[in-house]
């Protein structure tokens, strides 16, 4: 998607050669024209998986997400994620590392919010070891419910998310495919 | 905002005399159109105070936030919420305790995306004791920005947060005001 790109090209900061920073417009500070076409982007190469709701996980995917479900007409669920559980059992829930922020976490999910009769698309912002969309992906089986495809809106494609989501079988598409950020350049694909 | 009340009665959840849970459609599960039209009354409600920027904190105040931007056709910023500031300095950040979560945390906004020149509008999902709120207006006071009006989906009007907001002196609109939720019913204003 040219539109990310030119962005991601002009604001985004490469913090290291593993991490980019995009807080200026996607993250942190956002850009909701922006944010608004990825959603109609992801609407329209998933538009024939015929989703019945889309998954994100908080906080970062939300924005996006939620562009995604506008678009597609179907309701949004994000996981939580917190470091101690919430009372009741009537929820999905999953632990999972954290790339960006070196902690574990537990995603939940109501168990309410996804039934064996769904159909999920799951939407995240960037995508690096991909812990946290396959913590969404087992919450996903675990329902029952179907996975119907993943889409990342920035893929580090030198990172082992983009190997591991897209060895799932389903339809993975991504708005920015990034293969380095070495030398304090982004480089696309 | 009838659309809100209505759906509030329907499908909120009071877990006691304090705490109404609406996850199936706005904080955890998502209905967007309902946030779309959240965003539009929002929008229409406070197009005189010609924000620049929407503030909110981070999750469930973002979709809500995130609909009212792409209305007002301003960016929108998401305070974070850690346990442990990032490195580096260049944040703002206040500490609040959390009435829900029961925890502390610390908010922060990145420092270039809150200027003095700035009007912010402060959007979120619920207030309850407003600890939170309160922390976002106070980071907007540290940047210098003008602090232009507070909108609030579902305002608890007896706990704390209600009153200590309109004392501000700034626009306050809130899209639900509830007055008891006390024997298990929500009664409105």
């Amino acid at each position: 998607m040219e539109l990310l790109k030119r962005r991601i090209a002009e604001d985004g900061r490469v913090l290291s050669d593993q991490d980019l920073n995009v807080d200026s417009f996607l993250n942190h500070g956002v850009d909701p024209e922006l944010v608004a076409a990825m959603g109609r982007e992801f609407a329209g190469r998933f538009r024939s998986v015929s989703a019945t709701r889309i998954l994100t996980i908080e906080s970062s995917g939300i924005a996006i997400a939620y562009a995604t479900a506008l678009e597609l007409g179907v309701p949004l669920v994000y996981a939580r994620r917190r470091k101690t559980l919430p009372h009741g059992g009537e929820y999905f829930t999953e632990r999972v590392p954290s790339f960006t922020k070196g902690i574990v976490s537990d995603l939940y999910v109501a168990k309410h919010l996804l039934t064996p009769e769904d159909r999920i698309l799951i939407i995240d912002d960037m995508i690096a070891g991909g812990d946290a969309v396959m913590g969404a992906v087992r919450i996903v089986e675990r329902s029952g419910a179907t996975l119907a495809g993943i889409g990342i809106a920035i893929e580090k494609m030198f990172q082992p998310g983009s190997d591991r989501i897209r060895s799932l079988g389903v339809q993975v598409e991504s708005l920015a495919r990034i293969t380095s950020l070495a030398d304090g350049k982004v480089e696309f694909m």
